[in-house]
């Protein structure tokens, strides 16, 4: 049995809010994120690249740093009040973890702190950044994958079910979940959320801790169209991984890239709210086939086995540790 | 100046929840809405049907009740706990209103009350509400408008800067606002939110208290114009007021509808998270065109004119005051 | 009684071709088309613009000139071979009119005739051209309305009906006209086609001749939408007369704009099949509301009163004549 | 070197214009067909089923036949008059075939011959048919793929090179075509027109004759994603066997579905005009992997395997040949 009791912490997390990916070559990097996909730069450093959606306010949702091998630095969560980040630090420390301030690390950004979290990944905490100019009605100027926001993060975790309890105690809710058929239901894949849509962060069991993808909010499935023919024209359709389809769970179209390095990020729309208290999570099981694409098309293997590694904090990478559970979705076709 | 400190009440209100409509001819509703939109029905009554989008889990968003004269018969808020039921209750007590608690009124609807609010409109709270099916990956059953959910309440208001701060008191926050130019600033209008998209209210100089209209989200701005073409096939071409067009005020694409009561629904999609409380409110000048139509293109005298007298909650309609500015928005084609 | 008996002449006209629009400033012109819609250069002179499609193959379909007043300086239709310039040579000397020959005058193109026809447009006829790069799959490239080829004329008539029998004569056929109600059945606007969609050529009922406009296929409705904002962004919604909408005549998806002389364009999309020998015309009563707009918008003013003005091939402008029908069709909200 | 001279045959062949698909379960041919995929029925017996898309006047364009197993019974091109049938049918036994008229064979049709033609194919020419309404414009009846037209045949021969050299000699002409690379050029492939799209019929280097597929023009890309959602809703998702996704050759936007006989239908739309007489064909590689799916997916081996067997019209199958050509399109992903 799966618990769905959710508890209220004293701090308030609002949502996903940047990644760290750390990419072996900035101009490369720069050509596909900005050239071809069309992010906005807000800041360009000779070392990182800092990037944001047509909507977005916040000073960056992806920052790119040069780095010797691909990994991602770090994944962000955005809170509502300084305060919150005092009560994050107590807790993080309360549990046996290690909390640290950061030291004006990233340019627009206040007060911060990085754990290295129970589930293996290196999260930071803010909640002061500078607001930069929304470009949601410059029309004139979207182009590329036309991405309008960060929506959220998707995790390689070894253990689900521990990864799903830590992300509970956060204050994480579960609109969706993939557990194995039979007696002994076990968790394999849990999607949760604190701002009310499908998700923030989801959690799927594979070999990690490592980034499978950043999810990026795009305006509807014409988007993700245009996108495929961009990418084609400008020779890069072997940046295409999966899709364009539609997900059975959550429901969005989506789009699966992976850049020069090997990250992977998503092109995302269509999902639904899910802010009320009462909302009970869908469940899937692991051997529906339409769990993956509603439409029936098997993802690829690299899909499944392939994810961005992460930092440790210490200037290394977080060993991987195998997953718990051997089932693997079901594919058709 | 306007005054954007919001403050922090006890009690929790979720988001805009379900409206009644009053109409003379509950067969012509049924054609409209049901057989015509496409809305999904729930329960039906020989005096009332209760609908929903197919999204919706709970048992209604929209009932259309039978009466002798068109109006609205209350507009829901849903709250997160029965506690703030009670709350809420004393809070309006507090404030000299006459909040009344509600016997089982409406099916599927747990304890409610409702109170004749400062602005003169007749506002139903609730937590609990009967569960039923999502339709929303019942693909074969979308029809219509493809409405998914209700998104918003739009009121007419004599005196807009009383409604925001009323509304400012019960959490309620500022995405975007009209206001006049000039030294003596005045506010003509504001979206306002809980949930975190554009909004759950929108509060425009009017005569008042009248419900412009309810707003309903749809999957993407191609479902509009195919709403438009099923319309004229069935020869309810003449239901369309307004557009399809862009708004400059929440970026939604919209198209505005009248049923054979009079009574207006848009339907929206398109807007954006408005979640992080540093969000600064976009405003717009009154006499800037692309504020109503982003394209440029005049509303009707009707759109400016026309809405839903609301129910006093004794049988009566709640009387009408002249709006407090004279300024319309400029329109043009 | 309309004659919808189609005679075949000896010579095979295939398409319209290219339009010129005379332009007061080419520098703001260039401007509108090339920089805001998109239109894709071929070439560039001091005194002209050659313009096409991302689709097509021939040198241009738009030539911008500039010139003292805005009129517009010829309509092109492409012939099958240079035989069939020879056979409409004599064919226009044989009814009275003055066919000339052209002496290379525009780049790209092989010969050419022009004649003042009957109907009092410009006209000229040509068969080869410089072929260029189809842009079609350069999605990377595609901007602005995102014009793919030049699809149609339409024509402000005096005489609708001898505008008819003229076109008739050069082997157009009728794919759906308007007409007036009652027993005097008189012909106020006939679609006509050489390739076999609705229309090469549209004749309207309307003071002339006069070019109302030309019109441009795009892929699809979203296409459409898409425009709107890119020109409301760059502060051009002003451009936008009438739409986006669909026409009930035709079924085509339309925007119309007008450039900053006055000319008309519009962009279209979703028209049928027409080339099957016994297809019926279909009939529309001139006071039937969804005729002009499906949805039952009205037309502004301007859309049924301003026209361009056509050179006489002299170095004037064809004087006007004042329409023969004095009906309007009838518009609603 | 392929010979892209064509020649002027005396008859004039219009369009590809209707087929006839022998299927085991005509009760479950109507479900797929008419319940989920929406095409409309002109004409019901016990034995067969008459079908069209919503925008076509004349009676079917899908015949639907009750037989032990399945195949294609005929497929059927239009001609401009019944002269052409006559010339049609000495041109056939002059080339030592043996051309049969039909004896009022199928409901609404006129005179009509059938052979066999060079390529293996039971080929059927017709002139005049039965006109029906078009539902164009009716939105409100528009269901499942929402298919408004026959657009081509794709057939599977053993010899392209020949296949081409016949559908050449009836005036069919190449829009584009694949070939192998190096120095003796073969042809593999062939878009051959009579309409001015890209094509009536294509010719497939495959083991044959077999019909690959008939293609159904649809309004837009997005209709072809609502067909996907709707086809998975009512659980035949199974039915998907390729796409959505754009062809780099013929730029169309498709879908492949197999129905539960096996046979193959394609959802296509956003081709090109191919009218001008002098359009230069494409050509395509057979190694260049943008060919079959721009965006670089893989076609499912099924997709290059299977296909539909032929009637010879004396009661049996025709034998099929190995395909003369070993290449494949490379595929890659």
């Amino acid at each position: 049995m799966i618990d769905f009791q959710y508890t209220k912490p004293g701090f308030n997390i609002l949502r996903a809010a940047h990644a760290e990916y750390v990419v072996t070559d900035l101009h490369r990097a720069h050509d596909f994120y900005v050239d071809v996909l069309g992010f906005v730069v807000t800041l360009e450093t000779p070392d990182a690249l800092y990037l944001r959606g047509y909507e977005e306010r916040l000073h960056h949702s992806l920052k790119l740093t040069r780095g010797a091998s691909p990994h991602i630095g770090h994944l962000a969560y955005r809170v509502e009040s300084n305060a919150d980040l005092d009560l994050l630090f107590v807790h993080f420390g309360g549990i046996g973890l290690e909390p640290k301030w950061l030291d004006n690390e990233e340019p627009g950004q206040g007060r911060a702190l990085r754990v290295l979290d129970p589930v293996g990944f290196p999260i930071e905490f803010f909640c002061e950044m500078a607001q930069v100019e929304s470009l949601l009605q410059r029309y004139d100027l979207h182009r590329g994958a036309e991405v309008l926001r960060l929506d959220h993060f998707n995790l390689h975790v070894p253990d689900c079910a521990a990864a799903f309890e830590y992300y509970k105690s956060l204050g994480f809710r579960c609109s969706e979940y993939t557990s194995t058929d039979g007696d002994d239901e076990r968790l394999w894949a849990a999607w949760m959320f604190r701002k009310p849509d499908v998700h923030d962060v989801a959690l799927m069991n594979g070999k990690g801790p490592r980034l499978h993808h950043t999810g990026w909010w795009v305006g509807d499935p014409v988007s993700v169209l245009r996108t495929c023919d961009r990418l084609a024209a400008l020779g890069h359709a072997g940046a295409i991984e999966r899709g364009p389809g539609r997900h059975g769970l959550s429901n969005a179209f989506f789009l699966y890239l992976r850049d020069p390095d090997g990250h992977r990020i998503e092109l995302y729309t269509n999902d639904y709210y899910t802010g009320d208290p009462d909302l009970e999570p869908l469940r899937w099981s692991v051997n529906d086939p339409m769990r993956g694409t509603f439409w029936g098309h098997a993802a690829p293997e690299s899909w499944f086995e392939e994810s961005s590694v992460v930092a440790d904090g210490n200037g290394g990478i977080v060993e991987l540790r195998e997953e718990s559970l051997k089932e693997r979705p079901q594919t058709v076709i």
